[in-house]
């Protein structure tokens, strides 16, 4: 298995990445297995009746889910990922909470919540599945 | 089921969407039962290693699987979806196309593949999957 | 939403079914939104190695998810079902363990733990989802 | 990549499995990325309405889908699967139809249409996803 990568490598990371910056991703916790991220919402995320869109709503989980791998695999990429869409996505701010169900040589199962947070109250929004692998120290 | 949406009305839909908007999203064909989109690529879609964020090959995916079923089904929200990254999304343009598996009254099942555009030829860069619900004629 | 399921009616579905009479699986414990199944090993539910064959993995788990699905909504029938394959399933007895994530009127998300257990230890062994719609009443 | 499985090296793999000698799974076709299996109905295959178990449903695309991988990886193992239950799985017989999507070295993507028999008619009943892992030569 690859190096584990910090927070700081995650943040690091997270700033590479260009929709990340476009979104204003944050990466607001990371351990060994899990990674927390933080997003504001901002009008333009919104489908046709103005909820989050299911694409955003995805790209938050498979995100979520590649620093919660890297956290054990180091650089990773998305091989298959999964979303539930349970309730209309609608809040001020949206938190992703991810982790490791299995790490692997060449496949890193995770798994993930996506909560909207309105009026400083936290309700689930979403789940999904992300299957990843580790690309190895050259990337 | 609900009433079919035209090619005229999926282009409404497809405007009245903040995200759709701000991606760029074009629906060049609609037929009852399938829908393709096409985006241009900009810099701002990328991942760490400059691919097409995985995010975003899943937000193409959804929203053509969407408006294939609105073909058949009008208005819809997406319940489920998956995403297969079968290589890195690289081009300077992104085709998807979408086609109803199996419509039904609660449950619309649908099938989606994007292709990248690259100096004129097509490369399959990922699949997906999109089980949606009608909304009814309110929404 | 339907009529709860209580045990003695997951018990009553469980021996209508004839694959989960012929697999030997029972109902070990439900609550309101969880059941738990058990299977003791039998060779014939191999895979060419021998482990538990990925079907019969699938088999469990969706089984599972439909008798949480119950408690809460009634007869249900699987519309989709995904299964993470983390480890070689083997063990002498198998535990799924499965959960209502949401319940609702036309879709009911579940997911699901499948153990392995072995000279008495429980081994997280896979990993599922099951989206499920209740039938009403007179099925 | 491993060696391709011929037809021949097919059929002895679905001997060697318990659980497809006890289900009678056959398999009818195979071609380099593709495979065709055949199975007569049986009372035990049913769930509580009497229509194929939907774990059996998966079993058999799962099947299938490790067949086709095999003709271009050899030995396989699922990693992942999903299935959609477009109808009540209802027939004499059943024909699982899998396919190649993408080959790898680490991951093999896999699609199937399972159709129901009645009357001399094949109906699609479901279709399902397998993401196989190959297992090398000594497995």
């Amino acid at each position: 298995m690859n190096t584990l990568a910090t927070l700081a490598q995650l943040r690091a990371f997270n700033q590479q990445a260009a929709f990340n910056r476009w979104a204003g991703i944050e990466i607001t916790r990371a351990e060994t297995g899990s990674a927390e991220l933080s997003l504001a919402w901002r009008a333009e995320f919104g489908q046709y009746a103005g909820f989050m869109h299911a694409g955003m709503v995805g790209a938050l989980i498979d995100t979520a889910c590649g620093f919660a791998a890297a956290t054990m695999a180091g650089r990773v990429l998305a091989v298959h990922y999964s979303v539930n869409c349970l309730r209309p996505a609608v809040g001020e701010r949206f938190i992703a909470r991810a982790r490791v169900i299995k790490p692997g040589k060449t496949q890193v199962f995770t798994a993930c919540e996506l909560y909207a947070v309105q009026n400083g109250e936290e309700k689930l929004v979403a789940t999904g599945e992300t299957l990843l692998t580790p690309v190895g120290d050259g990337v």
